[in-house]
């Protein structure tokens, strides 16, 4: 492709980004009352809201004459029919078939994977529900009440949020996850647990990250310090891998190996055996229900025309504010405390997905690409960072998610959380204006000076843009379509900057190094010399390190 | 003050930085030996090492020049001795006096402060002392096992943080947090619990969050489901309030009110009252020493020199990043497991302080203020969103913060934790240039075509800056001194940036326009017309609400 920025495309987006920058938001639907019916879409369970945002029906044309310019339609295409999307690692991105419903195959290089998907996921089922009904047994004969993930990352942050998003504590079996290398993470963990009754899922596509591996080995030397003989590790430990041999070497049963495939990237993988410890959590058919979810956001991401396709609209939008107003982050607030993780995965998804500076081909990047994800439950954040939303400095695009039905019912609360679910998007937009709160201020009895004096601290400038998704009830299928709809917008958002979504080799020099830091650590000698900051931190931790 | 961008100051470093953008620090560490001795620093159980910034000797004397313009050791000193710094609510902002240690007074308009907050110091060591040794029962005799703080923002957020990273559940007592007016937090928090044996910490100043009295009426609602009489809730439920009248018509006991006064912000109130559930899960001795930690870093604050002053130093690299460089976040990255939580409080010291566009006396203001916190426990983030860090195109300065020592010893967990630690940074600001991967690949086996095509794409710029913050262990007393330390850093901004940090009108106007929207959600008509969005929203929740 060549540069983006002197496409056609862009150089009038540029031009049309002065003839927006001064309109209004509240102008804007003054003058327009079809505002929001035109921008506003239903897309299975989610329905999207994009009329707060600042832009004309024009602002549409020129972003997605922009999306047509990046071959949007065609890379769409090649990421579903498994094409090698992912050019530096020459592997597809077939995260969608791990979610395909009907019959028909899904083909890489010819051949048909679904048979394998299908396979993995009958393994799934019996599995989980085997310890879920108590049928699986530990080594002393008891049943499981405890399960211990063990993955960092995509093995992690996927899992862990859809089970506190779905699990509300209700099933057969507590799920934990650990992650960290951090020992406080293992070591809390487990001090409630008996050994006899916990089953630990190792997952790692390699089988040997770091931090996963050496839980793993903390965990099962817990584990044998009470059962003793190594043979009952296969009853207590299952793993979530692509490498059978590391599996087996570490004793576990390859019959409860849980495969998937190096066309699944791990932040892509909730959908594949990864997801096991959701199976366990709240059972295969809601598994399922979840895969269905995120197929249905598939299908209509596949198949709905650019100027009706949520993932589209929501990238395009994204490039706007990153590329035309210079916004350097995204926020996501959902007003669901069952999604307090939600952000982290999402973050996951874009950052990783989008923190590249150079295309497909090499060369280096000529604009922004990716933002830093961040954001939390309402209300909760109305009480801590929504003051630099309202009257901060930087344009902070945002997304209020809420679902319209709480699944735990109490009294008057899921009313008071929508109202301001729906009151804040409107403040970020409309704002106050000095005449609003003169009015206002004279009203509460004040006078003259303490007047002038308060007016411009209660002001709010507003036309500040956010996206408004509502769906009835966070269930499976909702949380599913959720997912994949951000995991779309942020390869749409890939398409036009021709970067590769895919990869991730940012996260490799700081293993390197680590490898080096840890033998000096333990007195070895440095391989090659570091700065004087590392080698003046090193020494400082060095001196006080407790004696092993 | 005069407009900050047209002090010869910020002239002066707007000149600097041309100067400063292209070197590389790979550079500067090469040509500089001394580097890193100059540019760290101790402060009580602090080492700041701040020399992986882009900065020069020339570059410090050039913002120091900036923070004496801004007046910044008057307004120092202006805070510690309770000048109103608040000058929009005319008050002043004395956390620092929450944590005073010796006998001499803290006076606030000619009145010593002491004496009321050792008096409620001393109601807190009382009452926490007769809840965890048994001797306070429930109105069945039994004595008290959970204890669950209502509490949101700063009634939340500091008193959650402190006792994630310091309780690690030894204490006598579970303690739980609920916040959000989504049902779901406080019904699934009670699912668990004996109303015998729950005693309810109600945390807001006001005594009138919509939020916390929610909460908190459910709360006494659920208690008296079981309990009966409402005489019962006196031994159930406690306040942490500045307003008797609301505690006493909740049914709380006025003897069990803790106080707290109009010169505490909600942001830096756990040092008050507000921390009682500290006080509850690690006793008041350790409480003690968190205020202890926090008042070595208030001394440091008042009395060093600007050039060897963490919290100053802080500040003006922050100034430096955002002003000049144009960075919109700031991450803040601890290696600790028990610190999840940390970034979550200093985004709110942060975010509500600095979120400001208008001057203290009212003028807009002329640059950036503020920035988005944002980060998490490493090494999780490694596997999530550091790759953006390392090959993104934003510049994101970075803090990382370790414990040389571990809470939790666990093998070679905490060593395995320390090289990580030590790498990123290291691997953040050398990266790795195209003849280091040439040869690299080179030594992989590959050849021609693969080495050019995968080249670019595992090349790091590096050049990217952070600090960083170093402690023996995560004991309260360090933790004192680190939130003091983000505190004061972010007064320091605030002095720089001539913006009052002490108040948050910008919560305002969304609290408005929920209580009309909530009338509305119940079928009442619309005071005031809303836009097309909000109206069409309205129109769309209430069609598909579960009827009442």
């Amino acid at each position: 492709m060549s540069d983006l920025t002197r496409t056609t495309a862009w150089a009038a987006l540029q031009q049309h980004q002065h003839a927006i920058a001064p309109l209004h938001l509240r102008d804007l639907f003054a003058r327009d009352p079809g505002r929001f019916e035109r921008f506003s879409l239903q897309a299975g369970p989610l329905f999207l809201d994009y009329s707060k945002n600042r832009i004309t029906d024009e602002t549409l044309t020129l972003l997605l004459a922009l999306a047509r310019e990046s071959q949007l339609p065609e890379w769409i295409e090649r990421l579903f029919r498994g094409d090698r999307v992912n050019g530096t690692e020459r592997r597809a991105a077939l995260h969608t078939a791990l979610r395909h419903r009907d019959h028909s195959p899904v083909l890489l290089d010819g051949t048909d994977v679904m048979p394998d998907v299908r396979r993995v996921l009958d393994q799934m089922r019996r599995f989980s529900e085997s310890v879920r009904s108590g049928e699986w047994r530990g080594y002393t004969g008891q049943p499981i009440t405890d399960v211990v993930n063990i993955g960092i990352g995509g093995s992690d942050l996927g899992p862990a949020m859809v089970v506190s998003a779905l699990d509300a504590d209700c099933g057969p079996l507590r799920l934990h996850f650990v992650s960290n290398v951090d020992g406080a993470d293992l070591s809390l963990t487990l001090r409630r647990l008996n050994p006899a009754q916990t089953l630990f899922v190792i997952a790692s596509k390699t089988f040997t990250t770091q931090e996963t591996l050496l839980n793993a080995r903390s965990a099962r030397d817990w584990f044998l310090a009470q059962a003793g003989n190594p043979s009952h590790v296969a009853r207590h430990f299952v793993a979530v891998s692509t490498h059978r041999d590391e599996v087996v070497r570490f004793g576990i049963d390859p019959a409860h190996m849980f495969e998937f495939w190096d066309w699944v990237g791990g932040r892509y993988s909730l959908w594949s055996a990864i997801g096991l410890p959701i199976a366990l959590a709240i059972g295969m058919d809601r598994f399922d229900a979840l895969l269905t979810g995120a197929n249905e956001m598939d299908e209509h991401f596949r198949h709905s025309p650019l100027a009706r396709n949520m993932p589209v609209l929501l990238g395009l939008l994204g490039v706007w504010y990153t590329n035309f107003f210079g916004a350097q982050t995204h926020a996501i607030l959902p007003y669901d405390q069952g999604m307090h993780r939600f952000v982290s995965h999402i973050q996951q998804v874009v950052m990783e997905s989008s923190g590249k500076n150079v295309t497909r081909d090499g060369r280096p990047v000529s604009c922004a690409t990716g933002s830093v994800v961040w954001g939390g439950p309402g209300t909760n954040g109305q009480h801590a960072y929504f003051q630099l939303l309202h009257q901060g400095t930087p344009l902070i695009p945002a997304d209020f998610l809420a679902p319209i039905e709480s699944r735990t019912p109490l009294g008057e609360h899921h009313r008071v959380l929508l109202s301001n679910f729906l009151a804040q998007p409107e403040a970020l937009m409309r704002g106050k204006t000095a005449q609003e709160v003169r009015v206002e201020l004279e009203r509460a009895g004040l006078k003259g000076d303490d007047i002038e004096r308060l007016l411009p601290h209660r002001c709010f400038s507003g036309n500040r843009p956010s996206n408004t998704l509502l769906f009835q009830k966070l269930d499976a299928r909702t949380l599913g379509a959720l997912i994949a709809l951000y995991e779309h917008k942020t390869f749409v958002q890939s398409v036009v900057w021709d970067i590769n979504a895919f990869d991730q080799w940012g996260v490799e020099l700081g293993k390197q190094l680590a490898r080096d830091l840890l033998s000096e650590l333990s007195g070895m000698p440095a391989r090659a010399p570091h700065d004087a900051s590392t080698s003046g931190l090193l020494d400082h931790v060095r001196k006080r390190l407790p004696s092993a």
